[in-house]
């Protein structure tokens, strides 16, 4: 996915140049688990041009696997991106209509091949608010995983402005969701997604706190079965420069806080929610059972997201695990 | 006008290049009548050459009527800006002597013609700071105003550096602003243009009360009796990037106050009182006697232009309403 | 030195452009004393090529003396800095191995030519760290300028990356201090170069406190008796944007602590600790023995420096002595 | 429409950012129209986004009466541009699929109303090329312009890459190039929409000769009764940077031809075909039956465009005229 | 003088931004002859700020002595640039009325300072046309020159734009050039000036001929006795980006000429007469009777300025001698 | 190796930063043959930091093998490039002293590891140029590819201010090149690494003949037989930004000749040689004995190499194949 984003703060209209990033949900997970060292594949449909080889240029790069990226389609979903300040927020313009992804069908993929070797798999809520046609394949993709026995995991990942095709993402959401082993989303994702709600909810009070969510993870849960975690992110919009930052993870017995990081002069916040994701696969992966640690991990990755440009997260282990041992101190490296 | 700022934070000398923007206290609030979708006519003279044709192609893009602009003289004003940080200071050095505008006269303006289908009149304190030929023309388009019973506005806007032909402001500013229904201007504008101070006053505190201005504001009305609205606009500067921003209104009988915005990290912040004015306009024009409104329309519509890049204030109805209504929270709009 | 830095926030390998600027830390000092009126010369060796003569006329245009600089050698020391923001640090990556100034020798420079008519000779901790003919040359610098009465200060400077070939700081560097008038550091400096420590020390709480440096203050003095002055710069790393800065000084009488300053968004705080000791120089050489102001001006120089870009303090003594005076509130000069 | 093109010769891949323009053929055409003087009208279908807003206000800036541009559709139609140089030649991505002009549909725009007062109407060969909604649209509009004895204009403009709605160039051009007063092409758009080709052919050479193209627009003409003058710019490619350009005019009686301008240091040449076209109609409205002078504004306004960044050809009539005049010696004119 | 181009080619009103150079007949040579390692005084007026404080610098950097130059005034003299391409000239605006150098008296300056153990004085006729203040100072400087015995060199420098206060070139020009030494100009200067016109001419042409220039030399040494050298400069302007380039010098005995330089891709024209005189001085003082050289050296300078962005040319002697012997193959060197 | 180079046409010191690229002789080749489709394995020494990760990152990005690049030693191979114009040369300042290759001893690569199913192995005289060590491991290199049977090619590449640690280009070579199938290099190559010249030799003319080489190839393969292949690289140098360009090809039997190519607008040379050679590895893996076909292709593709920016030639097999096939006519494709 193509980024398209006004320098400094500009607002549209006011420059006369776009920085161009690539990214989108799943690609931003992948370079998290590649920077991390893992070995990681990342599935997509893209046309052919060399604007697509750019992308997959910079994917293969930092070490992701793009041999089961399809060729194929009209576009490449784009969105074009104006940095907000204060108290003006950033706007996001899609323009993803008609993408190459959302024109993607089940027969497109072998799965079983695709999945050779793989141990989990990751999708968002975003590929099925694109298409049915994506719904079809997500599905497919999420039952062979199942019948494989890899673990599954969502991002939410509610965009109001992308269910367009025809149906809503509570009809569509439930099924995919009840595939899957790792549950992450906000506040506001497993309300629309899932119709599961906190019992008190102030988004723009700016203040944010675990144990309300203690009550949606459970009652999540208990929904989706097959579910061993779910993950909640909380962000408190101060401005936009400024938000705070932290997550809850719930196990079914004990819902795990973390520091909360003060995030007061944000470079880039997209992509904060997909670097979290990163973050936290690294850990289940790594840490295993200690799932404290693999919280602070995947909540200090996402924390680092926020003083990075663009839509992936350039940071290393070491980096992280510096965080989350507490220096947060910004002290220059020599 | 035309404003050569460095980039970044680079100092004078630092940068081998200049932003080059159009902007000005008339101009910029005719952009903001413009971008509130009002007609608005923006009466000037600049200098015959390419560089007076891109400014009046900018403001007629934002659909401000150019019409009544004169072309003629040697030079457009220019000022050049050094963005400060922290405790260092922004600074200005002003290159407008001898330009087009110093020179005008009162014949060159036909103000019957120009005030034709006119409701409103706004004119600011520069003006009459360059020449003897502006006072004079500005005095006989604000009695042109007064006979046509247009409302005539002022920002007092006292410049200190300004004032070199000869004349005080003390001297010049009274007769011009007893012609006016609507007197905007900041504690220092007072004191400099009309000789009324606050009972107390420290700027360098940082703090801000605006009950303290309840005195200036009845003496204003006392001394012009013409005064219907009289309006203050009061920043408390924390620092360069940080300032505190709110106004007063008072309409002779009650001073109305509203929120105060704590602009943490602010992006430009010269234009900042134009867009009050843009602001309180619109908001006179629109919601009439709801005064309230009309201060909180004014107020918020200023907070949003010290995140926007150069004089102009480029936000509209329904954001600067966004704002009002209580979101300062900065959250991605996508 | 050839500083090449990545622009905006952006990581290494996220940029195809570097920003390049010139400093060191004794040619910060020598920029500041001349921004400042001081007539300075500065000494140093750098290979013959177009990117010295470019240095050496950046400095010249400063009004620095250059003609003491050697041409020889392979290669301009260089370092890579990628800037930090919020929790995430600043990292430099140093490419000063077999710099010019690492190939000298005592018999290259002619100290007694040298120093000539001066009043002041200025050293710091990063010379003796790259070589011993570095050392060699330090020392005999050192001993003539006593030998002439000149005053000799140092700024400690511990760099942990750059004492590489074969001797520690710990060993090199009492000698050299011994032959010290004014000793400026900071905690860690004190601790890694003389040994000395606080005796309570948080570098990561952020927290400082001038009284904890009386103790190392007076131990300084007790061990290195030529000194008059010790002085320890104090910075609380809030985040990579915001620090907390100050300083305190010790005759071997008074501890004289000055205003601490928060300084919300960095703009570049390398070089900090030189514009410190270019103020200090200064105020030395000003105010004489009215030593509060003399901090005073050290600090509220070094502040200002945290808001410019590249190595180099570009402030005015009047600039200076405005922020000195309590007037931090960054207000527009126009 | 967006143009997205990589700063100078960068390759795509090889940039991170892009130069944002708008034109597009019909845009480009009414710009130069407005940049001369002319009142024109522009009539296109845009998408209800901050983008749509400043490719408006843009040409509103330019004077072009943008109030018939009708919001609705997702998405603006976008093309990436890669330049070339010498023997590699620039690449363009085209991404218009689905744009909010392909989805016009006749109903929704009232001709009679968009043509008062007109006395020309000029469209392109890319309309019908993108769906059959636009086919239908701009039939209409050229039979109520035929009917209200507008003077109608055309550009073959043929694009090989938007035929894609199941139609080819042969089976829709024909028809509606029938009502058509003037019609402007070059080799290939005529061979490829009217499949009219001149006797001998060859595009790689760089040769170009006027008088091959007389027996295509005898033939033109006897083709397309109402047509009244056919017009045939004329490009050598001798490198990428290095064109020939010049135009021929036949009126049925006579070839006029212009001189052939050799442009060797290309600065932008995407929209040379619209400057031509700009400069026809304007010299045809200006200069009348003087059909040479028409040409050889037409050859030398598009000439100019060739030295002009983005698509839009800015340049005044007194500039074309001089090198009209004969005056390509490019000196500097202070 | 402060120039502000817009970058790459694009026209006025088409960049955010301009690039700012400081430059100015008088301070281009001053460049030249300090970068050619000769000791030089720049004596010009500046008004009190920053940006004056940024040129003073950047000139002392190169080596040339600032002291004096004097302090006041309102502005300093600015011009616009806008970079031509091909048959589109480059275009200045002039923005220099009422800078701080027009409102010069002789009284301000102290001629026998200044000139102490000087051996030579350079003046341009863009000073004489600029104010009868300006007259006044030349007028006295060239007399203490002459009576010092200090050589006295001039280039004639015709700006039609310039001469505004009531006096025409021909008025004022002959009686200071009679006090000169050496006179350089080119076709146009001297027939503007001094009202000397080759026998023919054709500038449009752009074929030059030394030749040409023999009568008009010979006329020039005829009217001004004092005069020992006439030379002038050769420009044959094929188009913006392509010049030819060489002059002629004609001692009173015999016209010298110099190879013909194809400047096939101009980098920055402006300047470009001042770089000949830079050469010109340094040749004369340098190689002394060898004529031939002098010229050679002074054509291959400024041969190469044009390669060179902004007003000074920044090359060494080492390189100019290169391409004096005949190296113009622009073979990388490494 | 790491390129910093000054941005358009400006000379070091004129510009604040550099535009940072990875090349470099044996990584450009490297990276052609991975644009055309081949499986490639770069070898080379790069310090532990950031940017040997970027430049890693980079080339896996290409798809070249990067596992048997070592992390070791104290920084990268640095070089400083000013792009000249016209008659001015381009500069190139190496700072590549004691850089991380230039450390290497035979021990650290395991060549038959390395080797394990190559079909060949390319090496450069910059190799060579820098170290005894780097010749040793050469030496190894070529004789353990020898005993493989896989074929060797070198690029002679001499640079004159690489040869410092104590031989000559002309000691060293000979016995490296005698392991060699295939031999490239341009006159000064031949001329000084081997001593072999051609009869008649002049470069400053700027006119090269294809059968001045014939006696210097025939001359290689008499002194070396094993060399199947003398390739000469043909450089005319009108200017610095207009070269002819071609190359000639000797099998023992026939001088293959080529187009000669007028790259008239060079946008960067730095790299021709490298992407000739690139060029010419595709050519003979995939041609095979058509020879003609395999020079046109290394010539084609070194042509284009000239109009793309940075070391690396990002060209695709049907690029160059469609210059080949004649069309050099630079038409946008669209």
């Amino acid at each position: 996915m193509l980024r398209l984003a006004t320098p400094d703060y500009l607002r549209f209209g006011q420059s006369d140049s776009f920085n161009a990033n690539f990214g989108g949900g799943e690609a931003n997970v992948a370079v998290s688990l590649a920077n991390y060292g893992k070995d990681v594949k990342f599935v997509t449909r893209l046309p052919e041009n060399d604007i697509t080889e750019a992308a997959i240029r910079e994917l293969r790069g930092f070490g992701v696997d793009t041999s089961a990226i399809l060729r194929g389609g009209d576009r490449m979903g784009t969105y074009f991106l104006e940095t907000g300040a204060v108290s003006r927020p950033s706007k996001v313009i899609y323009d993803r209509a008609y993408s190459a992804i959302t024109e993607v069908t089940p027969d497109m993929f072998d799965w079983d091949k695709i999945f050779e070797n793989a141990e989990w798999f990751h999708w968002t809520g975003i590929t099925p608010a694109i298409s049915q046609g994506a719904v079809d394949t997500c599905r497919i993709a999420i039952n062979v995983a199942n019948a494989k026995g890899i673990t599954v995991s969502t991002d939410l990942n509610y965009r109001k402005n992308l269910w367009k095709y025809g149906k809503t993402a509570g009809e569509v959401m439930p099924e995919l969701v009840s595939g899957c082993d790792v549950i992450l989303g906000n506040e506001e994702d497993a309300a629309m997604t899932l119709g599961i709600k906190p019992d008190k909810m102030d988004l723009k009070s700016g203040e944010i706190s675990g144990e309300d969510y203690l009550s949606v993870s459970q009652e999540i849960m208990k929904r989706f079965p097959k579910c061993k975690l779910v993950v909640t992110t909380l962000r408190g919009s101060v401005s936009a420069n400024h938000n705070s930052w932290t997550g809850v993870l719930y196990d079914g017995k004990k819902l795990y806080e973390a520091r909360t990081y003060q995030i007061t002069h944000i470079v880039d916040r997209v992509g904060g929610g997909d670097s979290f994701m990163g973050g936290l696969i690294y850990g289940l992966l790594t840490y295993k059972n200690d799932l404290q640690k693999v919280l602070d991990f995947a909540v200090a990755a996402s924390c680092l997201k926020h003083t990075i440009y663009g839509d992936y997260n350039r940071v290393s282990v070491a980096e992280v695990e510096k965080l989350m041992s507490g220096d947060a101190s910004g002290r220059v490296v020599r």
